[in-house]
């Protein structure tokens, strides 16, 4: 396959807003985007594009893709609407990287978006589940935090891990979203008010969670054979990968880990050359914060049941060895579902060229994004790297 | 790009099944693909799978792509689901193409699949409307057969053309499907019967309009230069465009034709290097019968308001000189959504390599698919032909 980069990329706000329509939130990602290029983009140049999203409250039942594309100007081109619950923007991404890839489109749009905050109680329990196995999860009664419940007090009973290394994780991502004008959350909160929260599903609490929100993002994919042509300093991809696995976790080989980002990671850096100590900065899909943890173990960074140690050290904390969701993650940048795949682009592209503001990760030359569908039915790993 | 074709292909029965759950029909139409194949398939060579589907019902609102493959015995391969409202086949078996054509993958499976007959009356409303634009139109109260019967009077009134000849699509497509033993309805109709129908939305009556079905449809797509590993007679694709428009019709330029399938055909047909005079058979997107007419013009066989005379002349029909929907088409053969654009290309598959049965349309060497998003919104035309 040719080599492609990444040329631009933005993101709408996430948050709560009532008063802006999915439109209007694809469009104010569209247009950070454009903004993060030196010049102006004429929309006529982008010859297919990618949307992710679960279309959270159907807001647009079939077709958001092409409805979204015309309503930021792109022309009459081929837009593909991919879903892999949370993991739609990663597949998104894939997807505009194998069109570019196979020679048939120059510049291709990934982007994804999703408006939860202002689903009804009915479409709220329906969606809930979207990401368990109907069958055998969902109908029975199981919620999404259920699930990653059940896989968190597996690996704490696993590997005797106490529960304060959870809440470590929402620590550290409050204090990066903190510094993120754009996150849903940005303030920081301590290990007691994290440790402290009301109860989801134990031993997941509140601070756990990462939050239902509205919002967009977008990149734009090219070969890097005409990157150039749009900005001096694009952020070619390395590696990717992508795996799947059972929707219901009863059916897999093990719960703590997910065997879709550890298949997905293992092609990635064969694919790219290089290893997981490689890597200056990460955004990894931390939906809840045992998802975190065992990422560090699925992508490398840790060996099996020792992923929470690296909190302990604060070596994934910004100002560490290697920062993990340096935007604040799901967990506190916010996790409107298929906009998180792209978002994690954008931020690994910002990061690398230098734009990150406050939150920059100094001299970082590799970065991963790690997006997961659902409780691990699909994940993607991307591996970028500034073109020099 | 690489050359790419499709080395084997099946679908399951279409019609209603209470008795089946939508796993086993897709299942139903995987193993019917296998069949197709001299030898056995070993599902781990199957590197990549794209599922199109609208997921009617809410049977698995997340990540039917995972659950689907997982239960036909797939690796733990990229699973994309691909949704593209009617189009959602013909958008998995670009995505497919695409993604061999990148070089990235050289066996990839795309289908499609729909259980639309056990849906609930809440459920029906909410996606009876899902391919029209739910602001302008499906909250309005613009039903889809109410959007396709707007274009039918403006048709009928611009070109002068009475009812009598959308009724002739109906009677053609049934007297195709009486042949086609996978079809939903087997027996032909006539022409007073289908004139003389319970009105829906008129100038459209029952007869007009396409069936609620269950079914799926599975293609293996590999390069061209694979393709023999699999099969003696790959089908080649020749070419492949895909368009987009406005999802609301009053933004449209025109609503007698579909933009988006007039792009589609003009790049599929400038990459294949043929004309639509030298297509032998074609599948088209007959969700209403005023949708084939149209899609006779858009495609280029016949010219802008006459493709109604080819009824008359019966060049569309069976023993014709260009058989148009020989499999009954959705009108006959049944639409179960996502699986449609994938059973027109298992038609066609079937159709080149003369294996289509009492339908075959001798000595067929080039065969067009047109499949179209919802009203117009997408559409993907693929042009086949046998790889000598």
């Amino acid at each position: 396959m040719r080599d492609v980069a990444i040329v631009a990329a933005g993101q709408s706000e996430f948050g709560e807003f009532p008063q802006k329509s999915i439109k209007e939130i694809f469009a104010e990602a569209f247009d950070d985007m454009k903004s993060s290029l030196a010049g102006a983009l004429d929309p006529s140049v982008i010859e297919a594009a990618y949307v992710g999203t679960l279309g959270v409250g159907g807001f647009q039942l079939g077709q958001p893709g092409p409805l979204l594309a015309k309503h930021v100007g792109l022309g009459n081109i081929p837009v593909t609407r991919v879903e892999n619950a949370c993991a739609s923007g990663g597949f998104a991404l894939l997807s505009a990287v194998l069109a570019v890839g196979s020679g048939q489109y120059d510049v291709v749009l990934a982007a994804g978006v999703e408006k939860m905050r202002d689903t009804s109680a009915m479409q709220g329990r329906y969606w809930l589940g979207v990401s368990g196995d109907t069958e055998y999860e969902r109908l029975a009664g199981l919620t999404f935090a259920g699930i990653y419940a059940v896989m968190a007090s597996r690996y704490m009973h696993d590997y005797h891990v106490p529960k304060k290394y959870l809440s470590m994780v929402a620590v550290k991502n409050h204090s990066h979203g903190a510094l993120n004008p754009k996150a849903h959350f940005q303030r920081k909160i301590t290990l007691e008010q994290a440790m402290g929260a009301a109860n989801v599903a134990y031993p997941l609490n509140l601070f756990d969670c990462s939050p239902t929100s509205d919002g967009a993002a977008a990149v734009l994919v090219t070969s890097l054979e005409r990157a150039r042509e749009f900005t001096p300093s694009p952020v070619k991809v390395l590696g990717f990968g992508a795996g799947t696995d059972y929707l219901a976790i009863h059916e897999r080989r093990s719960i703590t880990g997910l065997e879709a980002a550890r298949i997905a990671a293992t092609k990635a850096f064969a694919m790219a050359g290089i290893s997981p100590s490689d890597i200056d900065v990460a955004e990894v899909h931390d939906c809840f914060t045992i998802a975190e943890i065992m990422a560090y173990e699925d992508i490398g960074f840790a060996g099996r049941g020792e992923g929470w140690k690296l909190l302990e050290a604060g070596e994934t904390t910004l100002g560490g060895r290697m920062p993990v969701n340096p935007s604040g993650g799901l967990k506190a940048k916010g996790h409107p579902l298929g906009a998180t795949g792209i978002a994690q682009a954008v931020e690994i592209f910002n990061q690398l060229r230098g734009k990150a503001g406050k939150r920059q990760v100094a001299g970082a030359r590799f970065g991963l994004t790690h997006n997961v569908g659902g409780s691990g039915g699909a994940a993607t790993v991307f591996i970028f790297g500034i073109d020099a």
